[in-house]
């Protein structure tokens, strides 16, 4: 009887690989962009072939908010964020009746317009100026441990998209290093990013103070926030990427007009690149706010670049039991 | 006959494998520094003991000139920017004339140092700006091709040190990330840094321009050098290293005070961490310039740091040939 039932053991864990091995990318619909995918990993990954990329060439850059996990209906880093002035602006080392951390508190976006975006989240940046590194590191865990997605009701890191993660095994599979460069905060991505998605540190850019070397009485280095700004959108995405990694990217991925320019710089290189559009156009399971200008235009002019729908080509938006 | 000499081989290939099993560091005189740095890779990665450092952590960060690499009578990747500033000069693109080009043409430290350092590296910087940043690297190489060094005729980068170089790879073999984090021009060290060094290009923070994202009229991307700098020197490396890595090293190597900070960063955390300082003070075969402010008193304070004579410590200072 025990023979029996490791037989059978046995048995379904050879099917579920087997079934793994038949179909890399399970939460992806059998629609044309998985076969894009899948044709173009190998071809670039047959050594004798024309398409041929060597290891070290292999880098990919995803983009997070909106690619990678849900961004709606505000961006969790800027949430985290004004949710930490808050916190400082209860023990008094912020003053929460003036501006921006009013417009901040009260989510009056029509204020923060007004005074200026950038000014705004530079005024959040300030505000952290001093803080270790590192303690800025755990007050993410701890917002996430305890605040809920207003939609979903789970923790936000719960909220990664299954279609996203099997892309990035497989990726990572065929020898890619596999980077992610958000507009976001850098360091809120790193407090997790390793645990959760398996990237090191050392592989997440995003927009990013200065930091400030300090040495305390007793000779230990601490390194804290700084008051400057690095930020990493549009434009200064290849560019943070040429300084960062020193490599032109051979896949990208991203869903708004602000990951145009990453995606143009890797498919317009010498090599056969791969790009994707992640378009948001699930307004049951997810959100609907993909238009064309986002990446539309780059996957009409540049067949190395392809629409990814939401709605059509994933099989399921989140993990099994989120928003169903 | 063949058999013997196949058996000959053989013998002759175990024992040179064996004596490299027996010696990691054939370069390194069997001295303290030496024991303390086999010692200390034996303790960092026995899992079983108190100082067992964990894969992800083993983070190495290396300072460039005259830690890894010969950097007297004057810096190479200085050497190139004049030359490649002569060269801009001759076709009109910039005055070779006015200042800081005279004087960095002519030598002229006196009116450099009056000029003002800083302001005389950033007018070089300037001058390259909009230059393609494959562009520059290609002139790195060709650099390299034609420029013999002035002491010991050979090209610069011929003149690595052999006894870091076995570091590095011993480093490596024992799961280390290797990063070289240097003074010196980014760009410059990038070009070669993977053939010579085995060091890929996103493993290389340098003094860096904040390069810029252009599009050509076919749709193209190409990456050009910008004005801005970001210094990476002193309590910049730390800070970068923070920015760039995201993780406190726990193996630094320097030769300066500008290696200091750095150095402290990562002798002052929890992980059993060291520290070394290339020290020169071998003028017969080398230069003989280190003083105790590099980082003797880091040395003398902290039982992780360790001075590396190189008159003392080191069998050979280059490889076979060179400077004898």
């Amino acid at each position: 009887m025990r023979t029996l039932r490791l037989l059978l053991l046995l048995l379904t864990l050879l099917l579920a690989t087997a079934a793994q091995a038949a179909d890399p990318l399970p939460s992806w619909a059998d629609r044309p962009v998985k076969h894009a995918i899948l044709d173009w990993l190998v071809a670039v990954t047959d050594t004798a072939g024309a398409d041929f990329i060597p290891v070290p060439e292999r880098i990919a850059v995803l983009d997070n908010d909106g690619t990678l996990w849900c961004e709606r209906p505000e961006y969790s880093p800027t949430q985290f964020q004004v949710d930490l002035c808050r916190s400082l602006a209860a023990r008094g080392a912020i003053d929460g009746e003036a501006m921006p951390f009013r417009a901040w508190f009260a989510d009056d976006r029509k204020d923060l317009r007004s005074y200026g975006y950038d000014k705004a989240y530079e005024a959040m940046n300030e505000a952290f100026a001093g803080m270790p590194v590192s303690d800025f590191r755990d007050s993410v865990r701890a917002w996430i441990a305890r605040t809920p997605h207003e939609r979903y009701g789970v923790p936000h890191t719960d909220l990664y998209y299954p279609a996203m993660l099997e892309l990035m095994r497989l990726l990572e599979a065929h020898d890619f290093q596999v980077w992610i460069v958000t507009g976001g905060i850098q360091e809120f991505l790193r407090s997790y990013s390793e645990e959760l998605l398996g990237i090191p540190p050392e592989r997440v850019i995003g927009t990013t103070d200065q930091p400030k070397y300090t040495v305390t009485a007793d000779g230990t280095v601490v390194i804290v926030r700084g008051r400057d700004v690095i930020t990493n959108g549009g434009p200064s995405k290849p560019a943070n990427i040429e300084m960062r990694i020193g490599r032109r990217p051979v896949f990208a991925a991203g869903n708004s007009d602000n990951d145009e320019p990453m995606c143009r710089y890797a498919v317009t290189g010498k090599r056969r690149a791969l790009a994707l559009w992640i378009h948001h156009d699930d307004g049951r399971r997810e959100y609907d706010y993909g238009k064309p200008g986002d990446l539309g235009d780059l996957c009409r002019d540049n067949d190395r670049a392809h629409e990814v729908s939401m709605k059509h080509d994933w099989n399921r938006i989140f993990a099994e039991g989120i928003g169903e």
